[in-house]
């Protein structure tokens, strides 16, 4: 049997608001000064409601990210923290762009000793896909 | 211990971009033909990928939505519904109204013999809020 | 950002081999006599392992398939069953309209007092499908 | 569509009644003897139900506990550590500061070889926070 | 063996602030109209973070609470359960009380068609208890 | 509001039959031999059902009970041990004793290469212990 | 292969105390006043630690017992009801007699609209079995 | 690519020992009177240790089965009930016969007012296979 | 109370047909040849089906048993195992025995660089057992 | 009791359309180039939908597979995985070539510091197959 033809061109007319990658709103983070400096804590901080947009399909993607990190002498401020993960929201980026972007706005921010975001983002066509990128101090063991 | 002052009016001046309930892609959907018609079949439909905004917070919200009927004489098409769905994305609309509003422009598209539209919204101040509505068409039992 | 100019043209020459409904096996189907004739059992037979192949985009679909019967006087002979939904793994058909043929093939051959099958289509551009069908015999309670 | 304009001044006027550190009751702690002492027991204590106050918002922050240590010459008597932990109740402080006060104060009562405090706060805005922090006593391995 | 004897007498002293259930916040509760009334809809609000004091022993109890209800022409306004929910948080009440006083107030505030409030309170001494209190409008069917 | 005054002390006079350590059955124990004496096997025995008395409540409290070794010559007779383990059933002991006078018995039972127990004991006030006693042969890596 | 022949008669000598049902204590169990007499609630109250002994084997038995009901004008006071089913802990009895002594225990009590006992016993020999037990005041719906 | 040729005909020549139905212990089942005359209970009794031989493939078939009853004056004993299922081990024996021979001797073993057999058989070539078989009294509600 | 007298000596006289260990049929593994000699692959085989004879009682044992093993120019033929594996089935045998033969016959068979053999035996008078017995090729790191 | 005879002849005379390896589509694989070279990602790809045909069985395999990599310069283009991935549908070949083909075309492909593909192929018989390959860049840590 032959592929079906049906007329998709409809969909093909479609296009949501995709913005560029600098409505990211970086400049919105704040630090709040870590109180135990000089000691080690991991803060993992996990969320279920990351979203940005495809720029190959013009489709959303959904992810769940979650950031670890040890401070040296700052903690993000989690509201700061909260307007910057949805700022993506309409932003075409890829996957894996997205989750390492992430990392190098804390690294500047924060100047951690270590830090982690693993996005795991839900499947297309079956497959899923989960980014895993780390980031350690100079220095730091 | 006195609440903190902290000067969170920085949030304030932040406004993502809402869109009003016009810009919700209603005539994108399509049906195909359900070719066994008399039967009863019940579709589902399940997501967790829906969001909208909530029009209080200016934030996004986030549902599980699922989606079950018994057509009489049409079935929804699956990527018109996909586009649909999407199409809420930046739309400022109270959880309730969002999930009523999908209820009754697949009532209007599909008359079927019966709709269940279920969100399941994530918590937001730890209270989280689930929405069932339905729909009977008349004389059915 | 304008949505990325990717040629993705190359996946339009791609064509696997769909098959049409015509191979589907249904006369490889056997029943076994029911030695309880009067007595109501229900037989439910799941397997995690449907595929067939979606007539729109030509790739394959794949499904938990639920029956539940109870029978007259035939019972489905498992292995002539394990062959007969076998055969749907190359056909291109619509995930209702499989659902369904499974449901009438079954009817056909058993004859049962009541049968039911149940397909749970993974999910496609996050949406899932469930399709639930159901037949009585008629003058059964 | 703009932000919907609602009167939400009347919760600006709700204050619970937010306490200071210093009614957290530390010095309610006692320690039973260890009666094994040069041994390593790994001591774990659980609990589903702490609550502090957030400082900045003036609402209930809620968490998982998970308290470990391997008593040198001490153990941690239950009910004392109950009454404890039941008198951040009502005080104001950093989700961050909670769990490192929890690990100082009971370091200072045990002098233990090693204690880990991990603290698991339920989410706010979709974003939930674990903090991990941990003590090793000098020259142990 | 005999029980042994500890001197526990200094638990003895200790009184949280206890409150009187007038501290209860009913009067900010708040309603935003259902604008679909005549049609039922179920709306369901799970929290994991209700707490009130046991007047006998002086001591936190926690509980899952789970409201749902089918409004006739109010919804309960989420943030002012909120603060509803968060007055309880010192006020020494039964379990069951505490249960049917969440019904009662919000059978007054929203006269709905349906409520049910489910207290699902963590165990003590390895019994745990849920209460399940249902109210219905006269001539609902 | 101040401690409600309720008349407990009917439970004072309440005094199940609390038995010494010394009617713990140690003698009981039996081993039958390990057949591929020189290669390191773990045996892992579980139990969700062990229980001994608290001598400070004078009420039970129940464990999870793992005990993880690898034999030299000996293997624990199964049987033996379950007595054994049945026979704490009355004896007022603590927590961590309990799970350390398990592993010592069976350490000069079996004198293995390694042994650990895990007594996981139910909560009480919200607050669940662990605890985890190892024991390593000299000389063993 | 012929039985293996082990020398088991050490355990025949083994006899734990095991007691008569006259020790139940019955008349321990307290109720409270019900302040919503003339409206259903359903009070459920389930436990993991129960524990008897079986008058066949001599050895112990446990369930998960769980208690639910609708009360007229009385509560079952909680801690009282600990003290009783605590009580069973070294009393011979048969697990079917158990689970109906409790409900018949708790309809003396308490004079409930509803009342139903579960017993869900662990496994001996790889077979469990639950027992449910209900009661229903005469003339109630 | 045609199907590779591997002699498998080693396999053809090996035969288990399997037995006929007629060594199944039906007599070995023994009742202990039902205390509780005239008032209903439900005894669930599940195992996951059930095996018998398919008669066609002459391989082992393992099924979870949940015998489940109302009794009129008879319980069955458990340990002949364990006996009795073990007798199936190496029978040959269909899953829907071994499902209602079961239902069948109990029945005429205890002559109750209700009783279901369910067995869940273990997939074999991906196919599974739960049979659900009930029996009621006459005149029983 | 004592222990009640009840006559079990009809389950003395029952001996299911206990088989020796030389029915095991080690001789019907069969290998095939690994393609990938030089590269090590870790293939896991589980399987929840297995079954053997506890020699001391006479009554049936189950386990999961879980293979696992980096071949060196051998991997095991699957059907051969089945056939292998299942011909435990009446063999009277202790559980750590059986593990450890399984382990053995598949070292002389495969010649494996490494290989596991887990046995998780279904818990007897609340008693689980897990054996875990390994195998390392000298000089293999 | 004998092997019963059963004319299963009739399933020897199907051939599903197996066909050969040299259908795999390895040329429609494609790269997008890695923007972090240096940086150490790991992305992770799981697919519960792959499928191929038994040689020895002609019948079809189901596996999950999940396959980790850490890039140098390039990563996989999802698309084509996909189709990739699809191309082994009716590809006669065994679990352990399928798990090993894959891990070689993409590191052919990818030339990545780091990869590994584990198959999770579904039970045939009650025996399960996890095959776990790996392949790490020379001089890489
Ligand atoms: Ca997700
Ligand atoms: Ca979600
Ligand atoms: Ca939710
Ligand atoms: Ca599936
Ligand atoms: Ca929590
Ligand atoms: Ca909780
Ligand atoms: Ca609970
Ligand atoms: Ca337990
Ligand atoms: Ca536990
Ligand atoms: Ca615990
Ligand atoms: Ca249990
Ligand atoms: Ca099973
Ligand atoms: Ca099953
Ligand atoms: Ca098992
Ligand atoms: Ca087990
Ligand atoms: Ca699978």
């Amino acid at each position: 049997m032959a592929k079906v033809e049906v007329n998709h061109s409809k969909y093909e007319g479609i296009r949501f608001d995709i913005q560029d990658e600098n409505v990211i709103l970086v400049n919105i983070l704040e630090t709040i000064p870590y109180e135990y400096v000089g000691k080690d804590t991991m803060v993992t901080i996990p969320t279920t409601e990351f979203t940005s947009v495809c720029p190959w399909s013009g489709l959303p993607d959904f992810a769940d990210i979650i950031i670890s990190y040890i401070p040296n002498e700052d903690l993000v401020e989690m509201k700061s923290l909260k307007y910057y993960l949805t700022s993506y929201r309409n932003v075409g980026i890829y996957q894996e762009h997205a989750t390492n972007r992430i990392l190098e706005d804390l690294v500047k921010l924060l100047k951690p000793k270590y830090i982690k975001v693993v996005g795991n983002w839900n499947a297309r066509g079956g497959l899923g896909t989960e980014v895993v990128v780390e980031y350690k101090e100079e220095n730091s063991k």
